[in-house]
């Protein structure tokens, strides 16, 4: 394997990512923390997001040693195919993945309170601080998957000199690991957002008809840790997992057919592609230096936002992901040019970006308060709140057809150019301006908290305008970030499913996933089936714990007479750590069964039924995922546009009804849905792990 | 090929159904029909219905029209395959079917006035007639079914000596004539029937106070014929598709066997089950006499519940079920050994009728008010409507998991004992005991109608609480049957992929469906969101009917002043052509849909890309099929728990919350749920109708 002037350029496009992540970081704490009342509700949302944190960390590290311990064991068992290098790297992607959050959680609870204090002098101001603060969660997230995968793969061939379809088995390990935070970010926090907004809403909005955010209620702390803990951490630790699965992925191809081609010394033709012994290498490093260059392009980006924003935040925000686009774009086919001499894995690459853009608008019609669909659910609230429901529904069904065939057409194309490789690659492509596409996502809950805060802080009405503002935007971006991340998703288990069958074979598996075998037809149908009841079980989880927060918000409410008398103060903390118990004590049934269920399915129905529910799994999760977060998104929506004075306004009947949309709606959308962004990509990775064990114990 | 005297049981079986249905139908009409005012109520139900129906018959004798043209065109060209007898076993797969139909609705229509009357004797002999006229349904269906594709394989090989292979493939032209008239029928009725009821509750009981049934409702007979050309007619025709379907599926299976073994002289194993020379022919008349014995079993059935039936409604219909089931599983056993030899078969249909029961009990658990999951979304009403919508989904969602595990186990298990020939003879044993099941269906609406005719006629209390029991327990069978149609549905469209494969393989076509080939991941991902379309646009449809209803129901009230004075009557014909007007308009999109997608992806994507598609919709269909059948019964059921007096019953909040549940459930569980068994099957038929033509365009 040859490392030659590209590869370099891998370790430091990630060590730029993570210096540019400490310069944002520093410079955004630079700024006015604002007065007490600022400075002690941005200190009690900290304490409560990272005392979350910890506790769940507490959780995951038990999860994360046994699993670890099982693989050390299994790595030692003759036969097990296991290699020891893979707990090390599970280990690694797991630390990797909860760094990454840790930092992005930090600074996002620093800034908002800066961001809501920066809006006194300019709406450039609060965009610029809320930005920063996103864009190092997206930096650090990039910076750690590249340089993780990177050095990991550099030790494994280069100091123990393992073969590289070995050392590309072990690194499966690292995807693993991220797999396994994501899970527990996203479902913990998923449902630790939800049971404190539901909670705080039903009792506070409906029951008690107080304002959002305002501060008698004694669940708006945990309120706003949820947006913190769950679209924040929980998304950022998603990306992380699609990030490094799709790099790993790629490189997974790129190594099985540099074993065949060194082996046999022939030419190997992936679609249009042709790999040959002189340009094998550079088809293993092309991800990597995709990526670093993608890092190049995203600061570019994220620096248009934070130097020059004017005062349009959306057309700054989309200008933003434009120029990342279209850098990483021109960098890719001369980084593929120059390294391969073949310009097929970019136009892989191209398919892919351009699907991410699609998902990303097609998001972004279904559920904009200005376009028909969210229109025609607000529409519906004229014959009461159960044709809301039944209107939403189909609005998020219906926009179900745009992302499918945007992922299919870009899994077609990037086949038909380079084979598997070529859809890895175009995944790849996709993930590749995430810098700046997650801080575009990571700076929304960031400016809904300082929008709280100048609400709890009582700031005035030029500050709520701006804050308002800064939030809106965060809305829209928010529901195309959740479009990419699903699309993205999509394509990376679409990914892992072609690295499952061509591992199997370069194990010595001849895996044939025939439709026309009952246990592929089998795997097909409990594939399509797990989705649904993980759906269930998360919906049912956010269920439980909203009863929970609702019960003691009447309770604060009534013994310590809140609403009539400013005597008492509510209980905060009471709250947290409610959601929080909930959140940790629901978040394990969802996980254990995305975890055990591809490895009982593989015991019992051969990796035949294994691959069939792959495939099962993914096509209808990536369904349901658009279905729920869709119809999330525009029931969100048909309610902003009632009470932006439509229809009758707040308070009108239609209100009402859509009140009931969004509150069915929250769950579908920052819960269930993102959800199975992580148990499509778990259950394939969770594959590729324990391939080796299930072919020996029933291959 | 051999006829013996097995084989003579076949027709004899056919015509005994039919002269049953006659015995029933006669018997029926002598009852008492009423006083004026039932017999007035009964002819406004009925010429609302038959007025539909032959609405509906004009829009499908266009449709079938059309088809048959082209059929016919194609089998003119040199190549493509198409036997002649294609498109006329098309045309009269479509007349049997609608025949069917129409004799079942003009009993329904007859014997509901006539149950409320007979209730005023006993509730036994309101059962009775209630009963026999579901009966006559289901006695029509499968002997029409039986004698069909009996006599069309008959003349095909007999007469006109077609191979018998070529004879099955037309027959596919019965089955997709069956099916064009089902999806019409599902697909128009369900719209009708919920435009009509969601149109009918939204006015009259929420807005203006006023019960239901009651006879100032001007949509008051549209819900009434709703509920026959949705739950009688729709139903029926769904049924009658599965049951020739699963018939045959298996026949064509056979006939490929038979082809092969007769060619060469060598015997053929089929899992444990082995085809010789001797036993070939038995193979092939194997489920059309078992057809034949379930339906001797199936009368036996019906005459307990017709002479038999005590006190206890829901006891006679059990036990009914119960009798047909296990005479069935006998005398299967008994004509799979003395004609094959070989058990292998029996136990594949013993597979087939477990899993049926199965589904149909799950079904049962998940919608009953006297179980957990419709109590949860009850009580979930203490916290609103939102929570009730929640907590409906989770419950739908959950519910998946037994029917899954039962498809799968039963599909498994019959393929052990006789490859795909067990997997379609398996739904041909699920189907078997259709004349009583189907009757069991078909009792409830006209149940439903005798209690609203009660109402309407006020017949007083005892007659109305007698006509209630029998509604109630209808609600509950009705439950169970649907479980039933989609669990034979899913079953019956597995058949059909696997007899696709064979077909081709038949075809010289070697077909494989590996899902390594993109072409067939993106069949599987465009065949998962086919349902979720349709399944969109169905409910869009529902919800646009209900609003010109709401609309016209809203106009009566006013304009004519019916609720303040008796001066005025309401029209009632305005609002039955609301819906059929409207039902029809909607049902052409979703229908177009059904049949041109496969047509379409199996000529862009090769036949491999059709049979993913087929597998993603099964797979998906089925899953949502389940989903919404049980949320949208266990929000009706919700609903009744809490109007039989529990958390504050009728009037409470808990009440309005749980009705918001209920209108949302009404389109899942009679218009989209039901429409997708259509799909899933409709799909699989044109794609083995247009297979040769498909191959020589693509393949």
């Amino acid at each position: 394997m040859n490392l030659d002037i590209w590869t370099w350029t891998i370790p430091i496009g990630g060590l730029i990512a993570l210096l540019f992540a400490a310069f944002l970081y520093f410079r955004v704490s630079k700024q006015n923390p604002g007065d007490t009342k600022i400075r002690e509700l941005s200190k009690a949302i900290r304490e409560g997001a990272m005392a979350f944190l910890n506790s769940e960390y507490k959780v995951l590290s038990i999860f994360v040693s046994i699993v670890a311990i099982l693989l050390f064991i299994a790595s030692f068992i003759e036969g097990s195919n296991i290699e020891i290098g893979l707990p090390v790297a599970f280990i690694i992607g797991a630390i990797f993945s909860a760094l990454a959050g840790n930092i992005g959680m930090r600074m996002a609870t620093m800034a908002n309170g800066r961001t809501a204090e920066g809006t006194k002098n300019s709406l450039a101001k609060g965009l610029s601080i809320a930005f920063s603060s996103g864009a190092v969660m997206g930096m650090c997230v990039v910076g750690l998957g590249v340089l993780g995968v990177f050095s990991l793969f550099f030790m494994f061939t280069q100091f123990l000199a393992f073969d590289v379809v070995t050392a590309t088995n072990m690194l499966f390990g690292f995807g693993f690991g991220a797999s396994s935070i994501a899970l527990f970010a996203r479902v913990g926090g998923g449902i630790y957002t939800k049971a404190a907004d539901v909670g705080a809403d039903l009792v506070g909005k409906v029951e008690a008809g107080i304002p959002e955010d305002d501060p008698r209620n004694p669940a708006v702390i945990a309120d706003q840790v949820g947006d913190n803990v769950g679209d924040v951490a929980g998304m950022g630790a998603d990306l992380f997992e699609s990030y490094v699965d799709s790099l790993i992925a790629t490189m997974a191809l790129a190594a099985v057919s540099m074993a065949a081609i060194l082996s046999s010394g022939a030419s190997e033709s992936l679609g249009q592609l042709v790999l040959t012994a002189a340009n094998i290498d550079a088809a293993l490093w092309l991800p990597l230096v995709l990526a670093s260059f993608g890092i190049l392009s995203s600061i570019a980006g994220v620096l248009l936002v934070v130097v020059g924003a004017g005062a349009n935040v959306y057309s700054a925000l989309r200008n933003s992901l434009y120029l990342s686009a279209v850098l990483t774009a021109i960098l890719s086919g001369v980084a593929t040019w120059f390294m391969l001499g073949d310009l097929n894995p970019f136009y892989a690459i191209l398919a892919g970006l351009a699907a991410g853009l699609i998902i990303g608008y097609s998001t972004e019609y279904y559920t904009s308060e200005k376009r028909k669909p969210a229109q025609s659910i607000a529409d519906a609230s004229k014959t009461g709140p159960a044709t809301v429901i039944i209107q939403g529904l189909q609005v998020g069904m219906m926009s179900t057809i745009i992302p499918v065939i945007a992922v299919v057409a870009a899994m077609l194309a990037a086949y038909y150019f380079a084979n598997f490789y070529g859809v890895a690659i175009s995944a790849v492509g996709m993930l590749s301006i995430l810098g700046v596409s997650l801080a575009t996502d990571c700076y929304g809950p960031v400016a809904d908290n300082a929008q709280g805060i100048s609400e709890m802080a009582g700031m005035g009405k030029e500050v709520r305008e701006n804050t308002e503002q800064l939030d809106a935007v965060g809305n829209t971006t928010a529901a195309m970030g959740k479009g990419f991340a699903i699309g993205s998703a999509a394509i990376t288990a679409l990914a892992l499913i072609f690295t499952f069958i061509i591992t199997a074979g370069a194990m010595g598996y001849s895996l044939s996933l025939d439709l026309a075998d009952p246990n592929v037809v089998v795997g097909v149908f409990i594939g399509a089936m797990l989705p649904f009841v993980f759906t269930a079980l998360t919906m049912g989880a956010v269920g439980r714990a909203a009863y929970q927060m609702v019960e003691e918000v009447r309770r604060q409410f009534k013994e310590l007479n809140l609403l009539k008398s400013d005597k008492n103060k509510p209980d905060y903390k009471g709250c947290v750590a409610i959601s929080t118990k909930q959140a940790l004590k629901e978040m394990v049934l969802p996980s254990v069964l995305a975890v055990i269920s591809p490895i009982i399915v593989g015991i019992i129905l051969k990796p035949e039924g294994l691959g069939g529910l792959l495939v099962g799994s993914i096509a209808t999760g990536f369904l349901l995922a658009v279905f729920l977060a869709n119809s999330g998104g525009a029931w969100d929506n048909a309610k902003k546009y009632v009470e932006s004075g439509n229809l009758g306004g707040k308070g009108s009947e239609a209100h009402k009804a859509t009140v009931i949309g969004d509150t069915v709606g929250d769950p579908f959308k920052d819960t269930s849905g993102p959800s199975l962004n992580i148990l499509i990509k778990l259950m394939s990775i969770v594959s590729l792990v324990f391939l080796p064990l299930i072919i020996a114990i029933s291959g």
